[in-house]
């Protein structure tokens, strides 16, 4: 059973992971690309992972076998695991629980060869409606306080597999990140009885400068004060607390605003391994007022070091004005001609 | 001039640093070994680095040239900059400053072909000693709050030149991380009058199972909520606030202490790239009575995905019980043994 410790000064949680379980002398494994031949997450191969949970698929097709265009299962080496209780104890001055939680993966396409930004808009819509059925589901869960959707593409950016990919965990606690945003967005709320997120959408669309694209529903810019270069988020800009809260056209809008932050990224950078997360409120019958979802893009560009883990300070040395600048005026359409005329880099 | 932004919902700083400035398109290069023959930091090319702040060197020899043990001076690429004032100011419901203060690099030694490890303990005493002269010296800057010690050693921990060397940020904000560590230290104090890290110390002396070394003055431990596998901290057993409170005897015994724990960290992990860092109290007059400095030294073994970047909650796949055991086994005797009949991996 993974273990959920405290740290006693910080009140940081780290889950020690039985499961996906290293020996002190396992380390240095390098991972390598996968063949579709031998991909867990191809089609025909669906006995190597845990039974489907949901699956988008033809009415004809049975569970758990080809037919899909979506499937969402329990990861295999789940980082959480679902059965149990939480059994909260002291260990002297310390503190730990069960490491109880959900730890699913979406799997986004049943084509090897393709990525989010390779699919169709309905098919990437299909993506972001699946998170929405699982979080519905999970969130009835008491044990549960919070659920983060999560991608990983490239080996940089932890991606053990390279076959298109979401996961998604749900924790019995509300993760540190996410109560630092909700403290701030509340301290603000209380000085200002506005949300935070309302106010920096307000301000950029008034500069300009840190904006990547617009897209009606969704705002995509580059935050004031990112931790990475070409760090980007992508908000709605009417206030929603929670990701639940969009309205069923407003997903395929999202998809849009997702995809093209994705193209811009990796025409602007080469494909770059990048992780996106998704912010929304805690599980709560109530709409937590303060809060405005949002998605966090970071691609892994500069290496963190000493400095930055010794301080959670962190040194960016391109300024959002410029990478902003430069995602925006790629011509998404000129360089999908270019990359036409190149052969594809993905073995399928 | 770099700058300094504020998150407005997390309150996080970050710097946007121009002198290190990477336009759009220059991510992607991939830095080399360098040869000791074009070294920056070996002696005879001191002209390549900016003047020097502090060395140890032979009374005969002049200062820039060659003849010193250890050289201080100031980054030729820093993060801050040491002239100029703060001026805070808002934009919009933005914050920034400019980007002020003192960034350092310590050359441990003139030899390209040594680590840390290699050094003898009065080597590496001068190294802690250096330390303490700057960090002396910077805190009668009335500009800065914090002064930050670190280590990167290997690429992957961020390391840009392979010659052993330390480097030294003082910033005019006390970082977010350190801030976590005073406030949670603080709360404890409030709640029981004493030292949470002196309750640490006591517990683990206790239970054994997380202690890798034991050096009289200072105790090397793995802790009990670890971020990373083989995360190993080093901390003064009896309670000071802050580095410069050692005496001078315990400076050499704290050379020992940290050269044991990389010595271990080496052999158990065959030279993996770390961190460290050194936590002390923010620059003030008066001793920080709650608080506790000790290092923290972290191997580069996991990836950081996004899961930890959208939560700041780590997966660890190794418990620090087996992990702290398996250091603790280590003969170093034994090892250094085996390594004489291998040869040197470095260039020299």
């Amino acid at each position: 059973m993974p273990e959920l410790r405290k740290d006693p000064v910080t009140g940081r949680w780290v889950i020690i992971s039985t499961e996906r379980g290293k020996r002190p002398t396992s380390f240095g494994a390098v991972s390598k690309r996968t063949a579709a031949s031998m991909c867990p997450f191809c089609p025909g191969h669906e006995e190597n992972t845990p039974p489907e949970i949901l699956a988008y698929r033809k009415s004809s097709s049975e569970p758990n076998r080809p037919g899909w265009s979506l499937r969402v299962m329990p990861n295999k080496y789940p980082a959480l695991k679902i059965e149990g209780s939480l059994d909260r104890e002291p260990m002297g001055i310390y503190d730990k629980m069960n490491g109880i939680g959900a730890h699913e993966v979406i799997i986004e396409t049943p084509d090897h060869a393709r990525d989010m930004v390779d699919m169709t808009d309905e098919e990437v819509r299909d993506v972001f409606w699946a998170y929405r059925e699982r979080m519905m589901d999970l969130q009835r869960d008491r044990r549960f306080r919070y659920i983060l959707v999560f991608k990983n593409h490239g080996e940089a950016a932890g991606a053990s597999l390279e076959h298109a990919h979401s996961q998604l965990i749900a924790t019995p606690i509300v993760p540190k990140r996410v109560v630092e945003e909700l403290t701030g967005a509340q301290k603000y709320w209380d000085f200002k009885e506005r949300c935070i997120f309302c106010d920096i959408i307000r301000q950029e669309l008034t500069d300009g400068r840190r904006i990547v694209s617009d897209h009606d529903a969704f705002l995509t810019v580059q935050p004031f004060a990112p931790r990475f270069p070409f760090e980007t988020w992508i908000l709605p800009k009417t206030h929603q607390s929670s990701y639940l809260d969009m309205s069923d056209a407003e997903v395929l809008v999202l998809a849009r605003a997702v995809k093209d932050a994705l193209l811009r990224l990796k025409a602007a950078l080469n494909d770059p391994p990048f992780n996106f997360m998704l912010h929304t409120q805690p599980i709560s019958k109530d709409p937590v007022e303060h809060y405005h979802w949002h998605f966090e893009i970071i691609p892994k560009l500069t290496r963190v070091a000493g400095f930055e883990w010794g301080s959670g300070f962190y040194i960016n040395p391109t300024p959002p004005e410029e990478s902003a600048a430069f995602m925006r005026d790629i011509d998404l359409e000129q360089w999908a001609l270019r990359q036409k005329s190149e052969p594809a880099r993905k073995d399928s």
